[in-house]
């Protein structure tokens, strides 16, 4: 295992993306919030302003912080959170060795203990509610808001002027321009969450809502087979680095404990963690043997670290159990089949489900969000949206509303494996039954035979589910179903998901969603290949795949691309038949303008000819 | 360059595909007629039959026969053309130094011309139809017909007992099993083609319609800037190996003539072109130049070789033009943008739209089929449905009918960059613009924004439209947009590509097409690692990802992945819950029915206990 000593040796990747910079934006509402974004310039000579992109990589890519990870990043919340004055702080649960999965103290073959944990975490004073849900219905504004407010609002003040709404938003209520209240709004509905544990200060408040931007997340997480503690911080900062907007901690076996406290002091992003998994740890493995007070130990031990959201898998209920018998592929939820052989060894109905509101209880003292989940997910296109599935999302949609009558967050998650045919019935089934609370989706894969690939099979079910309504999308990387993903597959999978995402983004009509895909097209058309790299979600990968053909740097400035070659070039011509057609602008209009044009070109063609037309370009050496 | 004596040089790619052999089916209606096929062996323990998938691989994967690209393949339909007594053989068109680019006969830095090429090309006799469309219409099934019959019947037999239809077909007309009458109907109407030029014998006859399986196409291609006729056909081989039902040759600059003679003889596979590529090459890249005398020569040039279908601009007409000038993108295709540029110089209507019946004359006498080209497709979501490239729709759809008028084959090639909102409305558009003829897309791609991930960007927008009705999917590599695509970004591409058309299939409900995915899904749930391998698109891969986490032989027969590791497996998990509920069976079909077996479990859950529930699995060493 790495040296922890050593940050470098950890591999933590920090520097700016190429081609933009940190930019700061401050509120107008509260002094000294400056809300972080990412500013890509374009040439100078192009006369294009620089482009401002949701930005979710953190302080890691901001020259102007020193990175210390064994310090933990700075703690950007934490004067919002005690200046509401409604938290105490109390002496932390004691770190037990089975938090690690360690018989006794002896730690050797174990990480090293975070260096920096903080000993006394907070919680909500007895009788307050410290949830941003609470907050919103008592009509409070939060810093969390107005941070996703600013946030959310790329390029929309240019879109007023610039462009009109284009999109198909299947019912959505997406405002030309996000305020603060529209975000607190929509938190009170339970339409949108802000998941923000108050143990988790290091992280930038954002919002997952089917009327915000679509997000995505990123697992992470040894296993009994692989990676340490260095690999999975490291696969943290990656994956925020390409736009992971939460990260999902989904570590089992040893260290859990101190893994987490690793990537939550280091993370800007809201971590979410599935608590059964480590409660499974504790008991050896044995699923009957879980017990109500073990779980409910493990979430304090988690809520106290800042984890902002865990899937509970309280819809698993024991008369749904029969209906996945006929399945292809039966449950394949990991923390649903837990709970499967709980209730079946036990024959009782789910702890998860009888203790609800006591886990809610907890939840709230600490503002973690649920992320409810499809602990009986379809794991074939066979098993799509069976009874199994759909009598859980119901009984998903009833803990909903009893975790909304605390106050307490909630998103829905999603399957899975569902052919294109079926993906929309998720979608509305999931509004209906939870009452809008934002849906959280695997997915959906969309053929079951290709893995290797499944990145993309995914890809496109999660694309079509984002634009019908789904608000995060969880990726899925190309190792899905054969092994675990390396840093190149956290890449993937995190770029595949983005561009996934803003196909929705852009499909909904999302307003200056439309602003990046123009700049990348009039760079592409006006031949500024580094503009096009720079604006692209992957400016490393699309450099290196334009150098392969054409390495000579000239190339890069050069008029013309290696599909046609320096002969010949359409956009070149495309560029001619602009200027020649701009003098009878009014063409463009109609088609019986068009046919009027013709007398218009009659005449020009005879210029045009004199002018000379030569197709060949100078080719860059 | 690669010596072309010697094959292993240019490095063809021969040998079953891993875990399949090839298979012959025999036609009952024709003596002799066997369609190839490929069989996919599952473990003998499983009690899984083989699968049988659609093979395009042609010869290479058939250890029976001796690959000599020197020679090219067997002449396959040979007997069956010159058998129906209408056409005649002739003194092939001389082929001259412009042809390949060359200013004299020194063919030095050229590529070697083919060693066996055929002098007699074939042609219709004088009043005669050879094509597809004409046999159709007169009532006759050819072997053609026959051979694409048996070939797109891939386990239908199988389905009418196993399966239930299970999709959305918006509107096409899948039938449960597909017979030679069947086809014969789809290509009299021109719902579906069969490219089948009499001078390529050695293709194995398949049909692009909306009612067949969706198709996709291969991209291969020198330019300017790279590559030589040894990649070429390797690249040609190579994507048929994955996949690619079609190839087009869109070769420029140098050797196109002679590159071209070898990938047709070697292609078992219909060949596509771009003529007004060559035949610009012919003017020294000056569009203007272009003559209709001159692409005259170049269509029968290539129709003497055998291309199978040609792209043809014809729809770029003068009083669109302008209508592309306030476009973000202007005009992106190479045929449209160079038909464009002489459109303007001249400003006269295109020659290609004038003399269009000429043109069709040519088509019929080789049975070429037409893909009536999209030169005004958006370059970006921003240009996509905008009327420039409807109004070219139109005019297909009038090209269309002046084609069929002559019983000759046609599909219309659609865009480009569409946003996922925009694209149904062009398939619907084309359905009623161009009375059903086969609709054949690039993509789209739904987002410009991930230069570098544009085979993942255009497969979203391709799976869509393919369940939409597209019946033939151009494929996008990687490199789209930025270089040249090398071997491993084709096989990407094609494997992408095809993900997208399967899942296609699927949620058209095509029936047994759910079979494939289902063994996939069942070899998954049963740890059949090699069966899961074996099943998907791309064994290579899929066993590399799963052998990078879990090296051990033993591990492609533990009961268990990377994902759970040894200690703890859902599926096991799920093994156990069905062996549990088997016991009273009609517990799976209702939740009532769920609720009556709590009873039952309740008086089970004790055995259950007694028999053992240990989670642990041994691990493969």
């Amino acid at each position: 295992m790495a040296d922890l000593n050593s940050p470098l040796e950890i591999g933590v990747t920090t520097g700016p993306i190429r081609g933009s910079r940190k930019i700061h934006v401050e509120s107008p509402r509260f002094p000294g919030l400056t809300v972080a974004m990412r500013e890509i310039a374009l040439e100078p000579g192009s006369g294009e302003p620089p482009l401002r992109v949701y930005d979710t990589s953190g302080p890691y890519t901001d020259p102007k912080v020193a990175i210390d990870i064994r310090a933990g990043l700075p703690r950007l919340r934490h004067d919002w959170i005690v200046g509401r004055g409604d938290v105490e702080s109390y002496a932390a649960r004691e770190v037990k060795p089975e938090d690690n999965g360690l018989k006794g103290p002896d730690r050797s073959g174990g990480v090293p203990a975070f260096p920096n944990v903080n000993p006394a975490p907070l919680r909500a004073k007895a009788g307050a509610n410290v949830t941003q849900m609470h907050y919103a219905r008592q009509g409070v504004i939060t810093p969390e808001m107005e941070y996703v407010a600013i946030r959310e609002n790329l390029g929309r003040k240019q879109l007023k002027e610039a462009l009109a709404r284009d999109g198909q938003d299947w019912g959505a209520s997406i405002p030309d321009y996000v305020t603060a209240e529209f975000v607190r709004d929509e938190v009170a509905r339970g339409r949108a969450i802000i998941p923000s544990n108050i143990n988790h200060p290091e992280s930038e408040p954002m919002a997952i809502g089917r009327n915000f931007l679509v997000k995505i997340n990123a697992n992470i997480g040894n296993s009994a087979v692989a990676s340490d503690v260095a690999n999975e911080v490291d696969k943290m900062v990656w994956s925020i680095r390409w736009g992971a907007d939460t990260v999902m901690d989904l570590s089992t076996g040893r260290n859990i404990h101190d893994t987490r406290e690793w990537i939550l002091r280091n993370s800007p992003v809201p971590i979410g963690t599935v608590p059964i998994y480590q409660a499974l740890e504790k008991v050896g493995g044995i699923a009957e043997d879980l017990t109500w007070d073990i779980f409910r130990d493990t979430l304090i031990e988690q809520a106290e670290q800042g984890v902002d959201y865990f899937t509970i898998h309280a819809g698993v209920r024991l008369p749904y159990i029969p209906l996945t018998a006929k399945r292809v592929t039966g449950i394949v939820s990991r923390g649903g089949s837990i709970m499967a052989k709980w209730c079946l060894a036990h024959h009782r109905e789910s702890f998860l489900y009888e203790h609800f509101d006591e886990i809610t209880e907890i939840m709230k003292a600490y503002d973690i969000a649920y992320s409810l989940g499809d602990g009986l997910r379809p794991g074939s296109v066979a098993d799509a949206n069976d009874e199994a599935q759909f009598a859980e999302l119901y009984t998903l949609g009833e803990l909903t509303k009893r975790a909304w009558a605390q106050d307490v967050q909630v998103m829905i998650e999603g399957p899975g494996h569902v052919p294109m045919h079926k993906v929309k019935e998720n979608m509305d089934k999931q509004l209906v039954a939870c009452g809008e609370a934002p849906f959280y989706t695997l997915g959906p894969l969309v053929t079951d035979i290709a893995p290797g690939y499944d990145h993309i099979t995914s890809g496109i079910g999660a694309a079509m589910i984002g634009w019908f309504g789904t608000a995060m999308l969880c990726y899925v990387t190309p190792k899905e179903h054969l092994g675990l993903p390396d840093r190149d597959d956290v890449k993937v999978g995190v770029v595949t998901y983005k561009l996934a995402a803003h196909a929705a983004d852009l499909a909904k009509g999302h307003p200056a969603a439309k602003l990046r895909d123009d700049a990348l097209s009039r760079a592409r058309f006006e031949f500024r290949w580094r503009d096009q790299f720079n604006l692209s979600l992957d400016p490393e990968t699309a450099e290196q795949y334009h150098d392969q053909t054409l390495p000579a740097e000239g190339a890069k400035t050069a008029h013309f691309c290696s599909m046609c070659g320096p002969k010949f070039c359409s956009m070149k011509i495309t560029q001619e038949v602009r200027e020649f057609a701009s003098k009878q602008n009014q063409a463009a209009d109609t088609f019986l303008a068009a046919e009027e044009a013709e007398a218009g070109m009659l005449a020009m063609s005879e210029k045009y000819r004199e002018a000379g037309s030569e197709l060949y370009l100078p080719a860059a050496e």
